[in-house]
């Protein structure tokens, strides 16, 4: 990579005994181990419960771990946006649902280049312009209603809405509407598997009323998609959800442990460290170490210490750069020494990195690319 | 690109007349008749001081706005990191600052390289270790002692600490010491002018024993370098720096804005604004733009409208890709309407972009890459 020499030197570091102490930091490090155990949890649970699981992209960005949760059984890949679309079907994905909707009629032939080119491909809609503009970009598309069941975010907003919506698409040839979505965002990090359970109750009132209103227009509902990490047991009790989105399982982060705890929705491992090296030790309370808001994300709870000694040392933003953590009582806390961190929020924290250093045990086994990076819609 | 489909089709944008309007969205959009007012006034007030200017480059992480920096006068540029100094040495500039302390015989390799490779690199160093191991790469490098002038982040920790550090310095015939650096990044944004003098009176005065004590132990001090954009007059009047490292003055931020209002530190002018669509107008309290947690930071204030009829409408993050903007009482505010948001920190809001959009008036007249972006140190 031209400009990126560091990241050229690190391959030749793969495979050597004790070479993840080599990594050069901050680093986003993913233990496979790990990760291949959520993957499995997370499949045999959809498998046990008779739902489709396609997992959300949005928080690896990464056509390899896509690739690893379609050979666990996934049917296929949920992007938040047309560019990680993009990039991830460049990187060989082809079965991607887009969970957002779009504006604009450059953006709608951006689908259409999508519907064409790939698979199975597959866009929430929840506005009849919306729809004008996906039928004006002239290629088949599947679409699904996305439904509001609370979050304000994006949605129709009631079931007369879904029914405008419903209709608009049954008028255009080029559009085959495929089921609906009601993705509650807001219910994932509810403290307490009955709180979770109580959101996910009337959220699955509301979108079942706006699935009735597209039947009663004469709309297909086959699929109705939806669900996170952390409301996987309350979307299996409501039999509402035909297919599962969850993204946060495959890596974790503080928000899910500190929320979930040990509910069969929160035991998942934590498989993404953020690695860190102390640069300067000479202040007597805290020592400085090389991540900072540029490597992870400041939205969620601040990140925690993994390793052995520094688990209770408390780390603080200090910059874009750097990271401050407090002297702990465990350790010495040496210039140069080496410091794994369990992020705060994973998916805007994997977004800073422009690769995955994946792991065994003590060793570097790759290098890839987080191709799904960027601002970009 | 591959994987960015949207930005190759975006070239085609380029000098009509509007298409500033079409730029696809979100983007970090860069006002070139704002820029080049902020470079030229900047650049006249470090002449008018008698200051040499090292802009930082954290701010912008670009190789053109560096080149345009060092066009209208700048002595070299700063980089907060190796990666950055790389991924700019690679565009051509190759007059660089490191300003961050490194750690690890691999990083004093790179910093060799790049003495190396550039007509001119330097680069801080605050432990006797940190000098050890660049003098152990093998090259001849120029180094500054960084000293701590209240921030606590690196740095020396006092006029002892300052001569160890230069006796070992002094002991390597490849390393050569060219001066100093009292870099307070905490007095930046001290609302008044009267207390950013205060705390930067403070500063220099420790900045001056360390530089006494260096100069003790026979150590050169050429180089006395640091400072911000928002203690410029401060720095000007204490008479200590020789050398000042301002960033943000180039793009400006709300936290900049804020704090220095019309103070001659804040009276730049904002050239940087992320345009947002409205994605989602369902909701009747608000409408949700596709700009959110990874187009914009998080750390600072929060972003604030700079469009006619939406200056007074409140931003809020809503999750990864998106926010919500309060339905303006001046605006309908429609599905489709475009935003520009001034960000709250422009740091690490730079730093989730690929690419700038470099507009004059209404016009896009370039699209340039943001090669220093990036978590790697």
């Amino acid at each position: 990579m031209a400009g990126r020499p560091h990241l050229a030197a690190a391959e030749a570091l793969i495979g050597r005994p004790g070479s993840r102490q080599a990594i050069p930091t901050p680093a986003a490090v993913l233990d496979l181990d790990a990760l291949e155990a959520n993957l499995a949890r997370m499949a045999g649970r959809a498998r046990a419960a008779g739902l489709d699981l396609r997992p959300h992209a949005k928080s690896h960005k990464s056509s390899w771990v896509a690739k690893r949760q379609l050979e666990a059984g996934a049917v296929g890949i949920c992007c938040a946006k047309l560019a990680e679309a993009e990039a991830l079907a460049a990187a060989g994905i082809d079965t991607i649902l887009v969970t957002s909707p779009i504006a604009g009629a450059a953006n709608a032939e951006r689908a259409a280049r999508l519907a064409r080119d790939l698979a199975d491909f597959r866009i929430v809609v929840d506005h009849v312009d919306g729809v004008g503009e996906l039928a004006a970009a002239g290629a088949p598309i599947q679409v699904l209603i996305d439904v509001d069941v609370g979050l304000g975010r994006t949605g129709v907003a009631g079931p007369d809405h879904a029914a405008d919506v419903a209709r608009a698409i049954l008028r255009h040839p080029d559009l085959r509407l495929l089921g609906v979505q009601g993705y509650g965002g807001h219910w994932q990090h509810m403290a307490g598997a009955d709180a979770r359970a109580g959101a996910v109750a009337d959220g699955m009132a509301r979108l079942t009323n706006a699935i009735a209103a597209v039947r009663e227009v004469g709309g297909t509902v086959e699929v109705v998609t939806g669900g996170g990490t952390g409301t996987f047991e309350a979307d299996a009790a409501q039999g509402v959800l035909t297919e599962v989105q969850p993204g946060s399982y495959a890596f974790m982060d503080r928000e899910y442990r500190d929320a979930l705890g040990a509910d069969p929705d929160g035991a998942f491992r934590q498989a993404l460290f953020v690695a860190a090296t102390v640069i300067s030790a000479n202040h007597p309370q805290w020592v400085t170490v090389d991540a900072g808001l540029k490597a992870l994300s400041t939205d969620g709870p601040l990140p925690v210490p993994a390793t052995p000694g520094f688990e209770t040392a408390a780390f603080r933003f200090f910059g874009d750069e750097h990271g401050l953590l407090m002297r702990p009582q465990a350790h010495a806390a040496h210039r140069g020494d080496r410091i794994d961190l369990v992020p705060g929020h994973i998916d805007p924290t994997i977004d800073r990195h422009e690769v995955l250093w994946l792991v065994r045990g003590d060793v570097l086994e790759a290098i890839i690319p987080v191709e799904g990076r960027g601002a970009s819609q």
